[in-house]
């Protein structure tokens, strides 16, 4: 059954009750045992909370986003909330992944660009992709200059383009484009201005598609925003390091149906960092604002409980620990989940499902396609023989070894909201 | 690789030989372990046969229709025999599958619809969807007002429909409808009379496509058979309880390619229940009768033992006491079969599979989702380390997950019956 039959099927059987689900991504979590790790995080930390819970449920493990594939933190979590993550229209490009990242608002229409601060020389040529890593006040700076430029011509630059800009963190900013009223939208299909090399002057915004037909609309829009961009960069030239911009991942939000429409959720995401909240808020969900802690965002949960029935709840500090390669830490963040889980089980949700949206193994210091380990708790799940929430138990659980996009169904089937296929 | 693809796949590479396939399906065998029910029935159950067997045998898991999708006995047993089951070219409908059930002979081109009897009051607006649950004697006698409506007119109503009654059980009924000789055919695609809601009157005969060319055929249909829906009704107006009724479930029996045709099997169903009859008819296979009791199964297996090269074989008891949740009555049913299960094996099957075609966990009364253990025997599987024919087992099998459509492909390997694919 390829991943959009099997959504529609879901949609079809779906059927609400009070029944509450709670999806916890320890994001990152899955690591690995190597010659030089032979224990993995989860296998390190202490966990009694976790392991009496593990005792009592199916354990598994999820494959984001198919067998060698490593995918991005917006694939791994559109996994999770049932999407297929590798069909063209799931896919969140880069620039619009940046700004949701910096928690703004995207708007359906907008085109969005991630881009980077560089260094060219006399020639305007790159000597340096990322402007020498300048500090984020700095990046700040610069991004004011560029912000009262476009203030100047009323916020509408060229032929009728809406531009915002927005600081990232150090040489890192979004550029938001915008079809101003009564002008044609625009199209994302654009190609990079970032060359990928020094000592070449950075690529005119060009579109994507060939000649012909299909990219029409893109060379349209490449030809207003193209001077808008140039208009930006002559603001720069008179900086130092900073005399430059480079831009990457032009995109444009995914029309996705959310999931209260396919699976008839009132879904709510508790997620620290905008980047999560913006991913679950492009697939219907309620931003529920908390902090970054758990303890945080667990007071929120205990006071929107009644209000929804499936909850995201993101924990980030297990990918950050491991993107630093730094075991010990990723041990110290799952044993504070593990201390903490009993005020989330004390608010009794039916379904229980703990993992991540991919592993961020320590010896690797990065994301990684290997399987994530799952721990899923209900009182129709099969009670398995794995004893701990690892990596290695997780290989002969119950829910076996199944693309992550299969989660929400299994959520929903022990929920008790999928009804009956066929008679 | 699509269902279609795969079935494609095996029909090419399919050759006939003489030796023999059974698939023994304990219907709804797959069960749960929970913290109220620590062991399954194959857990609980005393089996030295099957234990002997699974020794000797690969174990493995089959997921019906899906990860989370829960089938009826339909979808269940069409994967089985080899059929993507969520296809919609396979689709038995429920009028269908009710009519299956009762043992009716469905003519492919017959337009079948469940019917529940009601009760309305004076205004027509309903009482009781099911008629004060009716006994099916009651039921009966009134099944005969109808088909003695319906002799009136020499069998032939309205414009151009042949009808036929079949009661049920209890309240229960099948309305089976044909295109009179020289009339055009009939379309099964209109909506339930039934509004699943109590207070308002039955809803009139409407096609369920709109306007336009798609819905053409099944408004003609829904022109010809309202009048005869009609006619019928006004026969109950006397009545006291079962003074109305509703349809459900308009469907028509799939054209399925049979397993002859795919497999290049002579394929035989020897089963106790007349719907898994019917489901394997459609799948072309030659019904044999036989009593529901698993020694009479055997009694004709053993004489029919020369005629065919692929038995299926029904055991209906284990879904009767999982939907009663009676986990003693399912250890029981297991244990019969274990006891008789050397006769099967006296016979000498080249390859078979004991499986089914859902779980029906005890504690859950009704057929789930989880996936159902498989045992597959034959000099070419692989001899695993699994010791018992359990759940838990099988999970650790060489056989490894797999979805029930895929059963087909691996009993015809194992019987030497697919040719190599490619060179």
């Amino acid at each position: 059954m390829s991943g959009a039959t099997r959504q529609e099927l879901l949609t079809r059987l779906a059927q609400r009750n009070d029944r509450r689900i709670v999806l916890l991504v320890l994001d990152g979590v899955g690591d690995l045992r190597t010659a030089d790790q032979p224990r993995t995080a989860l296998e390190e930390a202490r966990t009694p909370n976790l392991d009496d819970l593990a005792a009592r449920s199916a354990l598994g493990r999820l494959v984001p986003a198919g067998t060698g594939i490593t995918p991005g933190s917006g694939p791994g979590h559109l996994a999770l909330f049932g999407y297929e993550p590798t069909a063209p229209e799931v896919d969140i490009g880069r620039g619009v992944l940046e700004a949701l990242g910096l928690g703004l608002d995207v708007p359906r229409d907008a085109v969005v660009a991630r881009g980077n601060f560089a260094t060219v020389d006399g020639e305007g040529r790159l000597l340096d992709r990322r402007a020498g890593r300048i500090p984020s006040a700095e990046g700040e700076r610069i991004c004011g200059l560029l912000a009262r430029r476009i203030e100047v011509d009323g916020g509408v630059l060229g032929d009728g383009v809406e531009a915002e800009v927005h600081a990232g963190e150090a040489y890192r900013f979004v550029l938001l484009f915008r079809a101003a009223a009564g002008t044609p939208a625009l199209d994302p299909d654009l190609l990079d201005t970032d060359p990928q090399q020094l000592g070449v002057p950075p690529l005119p915004l060009e579109a994507a598609a060939g000649p012909g037909d299909a990219g029409r609309a893109a060379r349209a829009t490449a030809r207003r925003i193209a001077p808008v961009v140039e208009a930006l960069r002559r603001e720069l030239r008179a900086e130092g390091r900073a005399n430059a911009f480079l831009l990457r991942g032009f995109s444009r939000l995914p029309a996705l149906p959310g999931v209260g429409e396919l699976y008839r959720l009132r879904a709510a995401a508790l997620a620290g960092y905008p980047l999560y909240r913006g991913v679950a808020k492009a697939c219907g969900m309620e931003v529920v604002d908390c902090g970054k802690a758990f303890g945080q965002v667990l007071d929120r949960l205990e006071e929107r409980w009644r209000d929804f029935d499936y909850f995201f709840l993101h924990v980030k500090g297990t990918d950050m620990a491991g993107e630093d390669g730094d075991l010990a830490a990723k041990v110290a963040v799952i044993e504070e989940v593990d201390a903490l889980l009993p005020r989330l089980l004390e608010l009794g949700p039916d379904v229980l499902a703990i993992t991540g949206d991919h592993s961020t193994p320590a010896p690797m210091k990065a994301h990684s396609w290997h399987p994530v380990p799952l721990l899923l708790s209900s009182d129709r799940c099969f009670v398995d023989d794995c004893a701990r929430f690892t990596e290695a138990e997780a290989i002969r659980g119950a829910v076996g070894t199944i693309p992550s996009s299969e989660l929400m169904g299994l959520l929903l089937a022990n929920a008790g909201k999928l009804q009956k296929f066929g008679a």
